[in-house]
């Protein structure tokens, strides 16, 4: 209290959304959520903090370390402010709104976390994002990838690339070479940092079954254009019919997506496995140009719901709705109309009826003239003709 | 993470907003904040965290038993999950945008609280509010009234009462009777609980001086209809100038309000004082018929942007958006289009097209029919007459 030299100062990785920003964020968050609206997502908005275990359902030990941990004191239960909103909506998917068909989520809301993730340093994103409950389908997946990219244009992002890959290659090719947790995680910790000499040393030593071994070699360099795909194929003749599953979704996918979206640069990498510990199957990732960190990511996630007590298909994106200001720098004109002091019926109704009529009326106040700059305004209201009204400031030598 | 039968139960006073109410708590947060933009308020959106230090500056003791308590692991300092904005929006006005005329701000967002404040056991309120700083005339009292006033009537509240009180009465007399903060506090006490037995037994004891002792006693029935500022007028004759300037202040709130809401009922209060600690004027409080807690309050608070390095006049209102959710139990209709499933060209541009044009469209996906009710929709898309168009489903048997 008795700081007033740095009491304004801001934690690192926290900041204040100001004037111009803030008018920015609203309109972008608004036109977004109505396009998620337009097609059939269902806005919710879970609560801002949860009992720290269903928080943390499904989401692995990532997410843990992110949250903030309070104590409720009402019954002693230790709970969590949210470091990311998916795990909510499977609970209100699995408990809260248990439909039997196809159910389709959109929310917005502020996350907090213990440090920054990505490159923005935020501590306080805006998550915005979308979820399909209840299809296991290749289709609900286009249909989220699509909801993404047209929400990325939306937001002016131009240059999208889109990364595809597939959990489910990795997870059946680990299988039928019978490696353990603990082998399972070291590969996918090499993968993860596409290390190829790590990857060429320590494969032989845990998979030395030639078969197995010859099936997982080329996964770090199965990246790349469409390509790719073709040359999984050729690689992995015999391979598990989940590996030959998960390369036709990649395929639907892309056909989908070149007719849709011919503008969108596809990148696929099969050895990608983006939040492995809860994906099962498609997992996709959307960049610009300019930007290193990744504008969006989602996947496939089936069976989240389990710990709810009701596992459902599940399929989902989401982004920092502030990372997305950049991709449009265009700033909305000051509009608005100032209008003097004064509490006179005439001048009261003038501005009652300007203001329902939709414009922003800023009224001075007595003895503390504010300029139309500073108010934003570009007319002013005059009294002229026997009458208020509003007129260019330009107008007034 | 073991537990699926309860990991679904949430804390007391947190509860998720669940599709059809959260589709109205942002149709009504959009119309309150384009409201208050009409005024030339600007939107603000403060961090969700800060140190506690600037979270509690200026606020009292009653924030600090409010507010969750985290550490930043960056720094190593105690943060804040806020508890009330209204401290974050004097930083803003003292520190990030210094301007010297009056300056407007509003803003929308969660709190967080340890416990349930008032009668609705809320602790994830959605706090909307306006600020005005840097003018200290009574027109800004009266302003940010309208402006609270209008918001409700927009909200759809009816029957409103608006209870006026004036904090500077009892601090002057206070002031004057020479009493020690412990006494003032006392005091304080008895007449937040209106305990006029108490207070006939206290207020001797605290104030033998019989002039002064007698310029507090009828504070605590001092409250009713407007009249009762004339009761105040006679009994205090003496008063000190202070006093006679707040009740200046009332009378001419008083005939502003009865001027641009007539259909309000106005309640005086002059022992009133809620927010004693950062209070400095003006007090009010909105309520309506059939609701026992305050639906809107705020007052004076001068000199809050002192802890920031800049003292300035200020005066605000707040509320619980989902408290004001009540006003208006119109449900929004289920309009939208259900769409077949599939990805043939004519099909895909046809729900383009209607998503553009602001139709709401749900695509059925294969394998999985949603019903059109589950779907919230009266309308389906049919091919016929060659091409695709939406017809109300009752006109198919």
């Amino acid at each position: 209290m008795s700081k007033p030299v740095d009491a304004w100062l801001l934690p690192d990785g926290v900041a204040d959304v100001l004037p111009v920003e803030a008018a920015r964020l609203e309109a972008l968050r608004r036109k977004l959520l109505d396009h998620f609206s337009s097609w059939g997502y269902a806005l919710v908005f879970p609560p801002l903090m949860e009992y720290l275990d269903s928080l943390l359902t499904g989401s692995g030990s990532d997410l843990e370390g992110l949250t903030f941990k309070i104590t409720d004191q009402l019954s002693g239960r230790l709970m969590g402010v949210r470091a990311d909103m998916t795990p909510q909506v499977a609970r209100l998917d699995a408990h809260c709104l248990p439909v039997d068909g196809p159910a389709r989520y959109c929310y917005a809301g502020t996350l907090l976390q213990t440090r920054p993730t990505g490159l923005s340093a935020s501590r306080c994103p805006v998550q915005i994002g979308a979820e399909l409950y209840g299809h296991d389908g290749v289709e609900s997946d286009i249909e989220i990838i699509r909801l993404m990219l047209d929400s990325l244009q939306l937001a002016g992002a131009r240059d999208i690339h889109l990364d595809l890959g597939h959990v489910g290659i990795f997870r059946a090719l680990a299988e039928s070479a019978g490696l353990d947790a603990d082998g399972e995680s070291r590969l996918q910790d090499i993968l993860a940092r596409k290390s190829l000499p790590e990857w060429a040393e320590v494969l032989p030593r845990l998979v030395p079954e030639t078969g197995a071994q010859a099936a997982l070699e080329p996964l770090p360099t199965l990246c790349g254009e469409i390509a790719v795909l073709d040359r999984a194929a050729r690689a992995w003749p015999d391979a598990p019919v989940a590996v030959a599953r998960a390369l036709a979704d990649l395929h639907a996918v892309i056909a989908a997506l070149r007719a849709s979206h011919p503008q969108v640069t596809l990148y696929i990498d099969l050895g990608e496995l983006r939040g492995y510990h809860y994906h099962t199957g498609l997992v996709f990732a959307a960049y610009v140009a300019g930007q290193r960190a990744e504008v969006a990511k989602g996947g496939r996630y089936d069976h989240v719901g389990e710990a709810f007590g009701r596992a459902r298909p599940a399929t989902g994106f989401s982004a920092d709705l502030k990372q997305w200001l950049g991709f449009d720098a265009t700033l909305p004109a000051a509009r608005g109309i100032l209008a003097p002091a004064g509490d006179a019926a005439a001048l009261a109704t003038a501005i009652t009826e300007l203001r329902a009529a939709g414009q922003r009326v800023v009224q001075q106040l007595p003895g503390a003239a504010l300029d139309a700059a500073a108010a934003g305004c570009d007319r002013e209201l005059v009294f002229e003709d026997d009458r208020w009204q509003a007129r260019p400031l330009s107008s007034r030598s």
